[in-house]
């Protein structure tokens, strides 16, 4: 059992679904919309975290989401919306009133404000913008003026900072009487005299450290400083490849100008995955459940589309062959078979070889000796699966030589989508494309044209 | 530029190349161990991070690793072999010296032996425990006893607690009078009489707090607690979720029993990433760049196979309609390209229901909006790709009739694989299977035997 400190904990959820929201609370909510029992609905939603009536908001239809919001009204709060799935996100803050909106993101750290408004459209973003204080105006329009995707987009604008001569005891004099921390921090950055950063110091290690200790002498191990121009998902990679918990930000003169933690480089992890995951599916990136449905058929259809193309060249190899076919109708009854096996196998290289180049894992280093056991790999399996389709082609029709030309076939479908699948991920990525988008057509039209091609031109030359 | 304190950042890095392992440091290491240069080594090798050190060793081949690491020897820190991927780390362990090993493996905290350990087979586990001191081997031996894959394994076992009774003043004095406080640690966790967790406190807070404030009082919103025999990949999802830093594990009484940090979740959410990036693409999710050839050819052929299975079914509906291809070979030219749609159809919809699964994001509340929604949008791509397919066969085989089947069997298939895309997950989840290793598999059946069953099956009544 689960359980979140002021959150009813639903007694008969079973063990294996954890964290999965309350079906019960959900339908109450929905009926205290019904009968438009507002205290009841606050009620309900009160001690749930923001990230799951986020989630309910996804999960429900447009019409029960506006009628929540408009009842939810000033309760309605700014963590919510950062929550919020993009599509979703836009809606709500269509109907939310421009008092509650202003607020809620009144209440919002900056850093959190820049993640809000920067996928909006203009007139949404000026809207909010106009909403801020002075100073949260200019932190936010100072931190959008950073590219988009880059690590200055993703940092807090406040540090925590010490000069790097300082012992443990002026830090914890200078923590214990400032004015204002921020909410979460986790390092004192040591900073030489041109506020370069040099150094990280743990809290803890202050804490148990003697007061004539130096910082620089309590310096943790791993230091990374990240440029402010870097893009976010190296900087994912960067806290996932060094274990970083937090990481200062420099400008271009390696000056601090903010500071980068954890939990930020966690969300972009899982950001980039979702989007590796959704494209090598050829599914748009901002694909979710939520969006409306023309949105979707947008989404899906490009790809179709450079699918239906791939799909109509390997019909014109099968055209090529329309007289061979025409004369032994089995090759029509087994030539999917061979380049269905030639587009799972390239789909399985293909896989390995983007996650390798997003971990780095696939380097100039070991390209060719990777082609080669990939190429190896694929020869193995082509013989296999050629020796079992041999019989079982052998079997079906009974023509011996259909049996050979199946199994030879296969071995070079194999080959072909081994090869296919990591040379064509390496050149897309080298030519600076991402190869999680654009290697699949690529694949499937080399699997398929050397299927149809091997199958029915062996079959044309040897059994006819 | 990124750089590392201590590391030599090379000059000439491209800016898209952030954290790219520098390939001449791997040439010129190679090249200490063709000379048998052990100093040279050890001086291209000291300042690297030890994940930095094990993405070399992935990178060589076998003969170079072995002699690496025999000529590196003592130097050999138990980090690397954490860092390293598992077929790798066995091969290591059973190249280094008995006496390095232990070494190696006595610097290590207790939750990284065990993550160690766990993977390897009972000889190895049972040589790197005995070179333990008692206690490490008791606190390991312990972990070991939690289910592989929860919270137990993935704990430190070290925490830092006060009674919640307890002052900010208290509190510092004894954090500052403490014999051994873990590496890292953010949260002070405040307990009940009986150990019961009820709250964290951030460092930052007691830092910046009166001495007689109650720590009480300036408790962390955000508290999750987590049982000891919870998934980890519930862990990660929670840390995701509520964006938690720390949270304290507790075992069947409640009572405090460790303490699971974000750099720990973000490995395990990276690693559940991976897995259903490579299960979907129907590879085993052990899969590396640098296992064995045969090990590959295990893990991909698996899949194939079940693969081969559902293009022989596939291939048998074709069968029954060998007359009707034989009377007009144009229908083997263009059935392809109907099962080729549908399985990417399929395929894209099969995985935004897998990771909306993953996510939580797909519920009893709206899955048959869910159900619904995809059913439009794969009716309306089949419309459109139906009305195209309809042109270019009219044109291509100047057969009227012919395009308004394939127009037909196009809608019928993107249908079929909408509605078995976001159904077979759906089912398989609550059936208990993982969706992302199993849903493969039966959508593809779906998708070409529909869309040949439709395609051939139309055309039999109709076109002749």
């Amino acid at each position: 059992m689960s359980e979140t400190v002021d959150q009813t904990a639903p007694e008969t959820e079973a063990d294996d679904e954890y964290y999965e929201l309350d079906q019960r609370t959900v339908a109450a909510a929905l009926y205290a919309v019904e009968v438009g029992d507002r205290q009841r609905l606050i009620d309900l939603l009160e001690p749930l975290h923001a990230a799951d009536i986020a989630d309910i908001l996804e999960q429900i239809n447009p019409f029960d989401r506006r009628r929540l919001v408009l009842l939810y009204d000033r309760e309605f709060d700014g963590e919510i919306l950062s929550e919020l799935d993009e599509s979703i996100r836009e809606e709500i803050i269509a109907v939310l009133k421009p008092d509650v909106l202003a607020e809620a993101v009144r209440e919002m750290e900056s850093d959190d404000i820049v993640d809000l408004v920067e996928d909006l459209d203009e007139p949404q973003q000026e809207a909010i913008l106009d909403q801020l204080e002075d100073a949260d105006r200019v932190a936010v329009e100072q931190a959008l003026s950073y590219p988009e995707y880059s690590a200055g987009r993703l940092m807090q604008r406040e540090t925590v900072f010490a000069p790097e001569h300082w012992t443990v005891g002026e830090a914890i004099d200078y923590l214990r009487n400032a004015d204002e921390l921020p909410e979460q921090f986790y390092h004192v950055i040591l900073v030489d005299p041109k506020m370069r950063p040099i150094g990280n110091v743990t809290l803890g290690k202050i804490m148990s450290s003697r007061r004539d200790t130096a910082l620089m002498d309590i310096t943790e191990d791993m230091f990374q400083v990240i440029p402010v121009t870097q893009p976010e998902s190296e900087v994912a990679y960067a806290f996932n490849q060094y274990h970083l918990i937090s990481a200062p930000v420099v400008d271009e003169d390696d000056r601090l100008v903010g500071v980068i933690t954890i939990d930020d480089a966690m969300i972009v992890l899982d950001e980039e995955h979702e989007e590796d995951i959704l494209r090598l599916a050829g599914v748009s990136d901002d694909a979710s459940l939520s969006d409306r449905i023309m949105d979707t058929v947008k989404g899906r259809a490009t790809w179709l589309f450079v699918n239906l193309l791939t799909a109509i060249l390997a019909s014109l190899v099968i055209d090529l062959f329309s007289e061979t076919i025409d004369q032994m109708v089995a090759l029509a009854v087994l030539m999917p078979i061979v380049a269905s096996m030639g587009g799972n196998a390239g789909t399985q290289t293909m896989t390995v070889a983007v996650r390798a180049l997003a971990t780095k894992d696939l380097t100039a280093q070991n390209a060719m000796r990777v082609v080669r056991r990939e190429v190896s790999v694929g020869a193995i399996n082509g013989l296999l699966f050629g020796f079992i389709m041999a019989l079982v082609a052998g079997f079906w029709f009974g023509v011996p030589m259909l049996a050979v030309v199946i199994a030879v076939a296969m071995l070079l479908t194999q080959v072909a989508a081994a090869l296919g699948g990591i040379v064509i991920p390496m050149l897309l990525d080298r030519a600076g494309i991402d190869p999680a988008l654009a290697s699949g057509p690529f694949v499937t039209t080399v699997t398929d044209v050397v299927g149809f091609f091997a199958f029915l031109g062996l079959a044309a030359s040897v059994l006819l």
